[in-house]
């Protein structure tokens, strides 16, 4: 990290910061500039620069850390990139993956449906939700593990996956039992005790950015993750809470090139909760096929107009047929495979 | 609420809205402009705006809400303001409360004297961190059930009520053993388990803004708690997400007065980490209470330079006693008083 | 629009609000709920919403305007795509066209190396800027007519159509002397005069997103343009402020289908400007187009790291040469031709 | 500045970015960590850092800034705070001046009932738009030149200085001929031109921050102003645009501290507009002063509900004597004078 002094820091401050520094492992070198002094500290800044304490110190005008604070989600800890396998969906390297389902699992009918037209139109993935996290404690909860029975059946009749949203220790442990991937849902992303409960179990984990994460803080939620030991975290980016409000969330694809710069681990995109209308996911799941995305998060529902959640933002499975028919042309475009 | 039709919608997908209105327990009053037909529905929308499915319509533009979706919060359910009272504490009202302490128990030292500070400058409260849900795993997480021991020891020595962060189910059984509050954070604003959980205890509970929630997700989490039972909430204030890198949030002030019109609930401020920097801290309680809030938490510590976590956004004890100080005179200039 | 009264509104005010929507043209159709007053106003309120005053009204809770406020740029207006032809580019309908250049005119040579480069590649439209907008008044401000003579002689010397940035209408009488198109930048956007002056030329105009403007704000801006009787008008998306520091903007590629919707005409994607860094500029400018971009703005300098202006998102000659060829594949696999 | 090399940076390349260093007149000091060099260059740096070219150096991970980028505005190149002082208005110092008026002068009778009663509640400055930057090209634009007049005969006939918006030269040299200080609009903040010409004059300016401008950016644009000669700018925070939408833009207060903190010059805070609504108003203008503005500007029209621009946020003269019969009491308890 690099120590910014002030102004009119005195020798007996400067040494300070050196002693500080030296406590904490870390070699400073000063450079004296024309107007300010500044501090460089060698040594791996990661463990200590939180309690280091320096920028307390009225001497001290700012500290700037040089070291990304994330470890084992990094590129440099991993050269290759992660490939996550769930029965016949890959995730990352030359492959990409469709899950598909509605948002929220409301009956057997409804997600047998989903389940048949997901599957006919090559997606790989059944996605539903058990357990729904709402803004209001008056809508919709979900069918819990009622739900989740329904998903096992749907995605074992047509030879899909299945994945679905935990939202405590309760229901990831039913989920467990259930399904073959879990989901973090954006507004757990800094839920700090979960991410370390999923750090535990087997199973890969898509882990949605939070509404207002910035990519280093969604990095770090994937570090507790694997932390913990479970080393299949997929990134989902899903929009970003901005000022425009046409859209639901402003959908970051920038995200994509840069997650890949930055960590080995794949990422998917979710343009249905990110645009908040259906009439712009098929533009948005083509944009980040192009992008390099390593997978596609889509809201399908068999009567979008009945839906108990989300309704406006789900395709009916004719548009999602039409839309895997292009992706498979596009994906080809950029040299990828759909699964 | 009121649904805006599309420029081409036809009788019978008239009649389809109007039927689902119906169906929802609400009326349709159509009214037929120049260029569009906009329907208005009669009734309690709240309950049903979410599964009527009318945005999924493809002959609907778009639907308006008119009713503001909480209910126990609102201003509407109840005229008179809320006064939560904890040991000699008063929020709401003609008074306001000061909440202190350190962002995290480290020692019993450290919380014995900042405690006494705190009490000699006229604080009321004390508070202190004992399960810390920091950004990085690799960071200090909290002494936990040791902590709350301190605090506890610490508030009985010096006659101040406490209050302290929890994460979930277990950390609120313990808090609820040895503090007479507790805290939900920023990140777990819309966690809602354990929102459903904290409206089943009997303790008042400070409900923190999310770092990009609207004044209406707020209110809705507060709902969540509400709906539960447990009725003595405080909505604190803390800084939300924006552009702007020079404070580490921005703190909106004016969710003060505008809180006040939509709520019966108190509303305290957090300006330290609001601003990540205590050479602001000062500054914005003052205008805090010039505002109007009903209570303020201030990061106090015995030497800040020490802290284990966010040490530079602490005041030392001397600069919160001149601070208590200014906050009494200014309260006075518009009428309140400092419990 | 809708008027929705407060919950105490008397019949006095209700009566009130009818007389002022009449003065406006417009007929209030009133529809009485459970517990509020809706009124629904009949008519164009575009031209009188804001004049109305009727937000000002003790009485009033709220105004729902239920019209878009833009006119000629609306998709209503015009229901074919506008294309705008510019020598041998093409933007809108099936078309889409590159321009290309360095971000500032610093010499000829730079300027012609550049241009033989572009025109290789498959490029179009030759751009440089003449005028620069610099956040520092120290920093280089640009070669003014210089620099409009080097790219009036660029473009003709390889066939490429030229456009620049033009910041006051000093600088836009004489881009009109040596230029195709001219450009309104990011910072200029809600300049109302300068728009109004473009408004009178009949040059295309590109006009850049402001970089906290609203879809809708933007679309006036364009209607300012439109409305003083230029109807070429070509949209440039180019990232908008967030809270993300990894990008220098966040690229809102859903933008693209969204403009499509609300208007007739072109859009145009930046990803140099957007995201700050050579390294994401070539995957966001294949996802817009895979979205359905018009256009694409591209920055590219003979030798980036030593450009006076924005090095750090500039191609290399070799990369925008490998980017174009990835283009033609993937415009392909949408159905549209570069020019 | 700091340069960050990346992982495998090779000597030659370490050598490339001291050579640019040494050329732009900066000397580079070598830091080999366990990881990665660090190279720190001394010297004055705001000249040269953005033509150096570093970042888009392949070796280069990235170049952090240790300079603030301003010079003329900033505390260090100014100790003591700049007082501007305007007939009986003082902005700064233990001053504070109240400016008010309507948002747009309409009439002589509008404008005339105003700066009675804006007099008699103990204003020093009155206000009127005669160019108002209007979103829709359909919207009132102001009454230009008879507007000016208006305002120079109402402010001398109350003994009111007199400030109005301009927005390019021809509005800035009329202004300058009535009244006696002129204001920079938000939307205006970076159209440099506007910023230069009114470097030249020599009255008083007031710039208002950009919609979504950092705080650097606003003290760059006041460093155009003075670096072009003219030292009296006065900077007003008017509220900046974030994801909140039950206020019109979020007034972000903390930035009286820090202007405080990084420049000499007064800081003022405009409530009206930030808000967009009368009853928060109030409550701001009295934070703002507790948090130690150096004056406030607040919409006042005889009759909020027949005004043509703005009337929800502007203040009846009713509602403004009490506010500065409030703001006097205010004032003193934080040992400030309202002029």
């Amino acid at each position: 990290m690099i120590v910014v002094m002030k102004l009119n820091a005195t020798e007996e401050e400067i040494l300070a910061v050196e002693k500080r520094l030296k406590d904490g492992g870390l070699s400073g070198h000063l450079i004296r500039g024309v107007n300010r002094i500044v501090i460089g500290a060698v040594g791996d800044e990661r463990q200590v620069i939180a309690s280091l304490g320096l920028e307390a110190l009225s001497a001290v005008e700012k500290v700037v850390p040089i070291m990304k604070p994330f470890k084992l989600v990094s590129r440099e800890a991993k050269e290759m990139p992660t490939i996550i396998e769930v029965k016949d969906a890959k995730f990352g390297g030359e492959h990409l993956a469709i899950i598909a389902g509605p948002c929220a699992v409301e009956s057997i009918n409804q997600v047998m449906t989903a389940a048949e037209k997901i599957k006919a139109a090559g997606g790989q993935v059944l996605r539903g939700g058990a357990y729904k996290p709402r803004t209001s404690p008056y809508a919709f909860q979900g069918m819990e593990e009622k739900g989740l029975e329904i998903l096992q059946q749907a995605g074992h009749e047509y030879g899909l996956a299945t994945v679905t949203e935990v939202i405590d220790q309760p229901s990831l442990d039913l989920a467990c039992r259930y399904v073959d991937m879990v989901q973090i849902g954006t507004r757990n992303m800094q839920n700090f005790r979960l991410l370390q409960a999923v750090g535990k179990v087997r199973k890969p984990v898509i882990l949605k950015r939070g509404l207002s994460a910035t990519i280093e803080e969604w990095l770090m939620a994937a570090e507790y993750i694997m932390s913990e030991g479970n080393e299949q975290v997929i990134l989902c980016e899903r929009g970003i809470r901005t000022f425009e409000t046409y859209t639901r969330n402003t959908l970051d694809l920038s995200a994509i090139p840069l997650i890949k710069d930055l960590s080995h681990l794949p990422i998917i995109v979710d343009p249905s909760h990110a645009t908040g209308s259906a009439k712009l996911v098929s533009s948005m799941a083509k944009a980040a096929v192009a992008a390099g995305v390593d997978g596609l998060l889509i809201e399908v529902h068999p009567e979008p107009c009945k839906a108990l959640c989300d309704g406006p933002q789900s395709l009916d499975p004719e548009q999602f047929a039409t839309l895997t028919t292009d992706l498979r042309r596009l994906a080809q475009a950029v040299d990828r495979k759909i699964s």
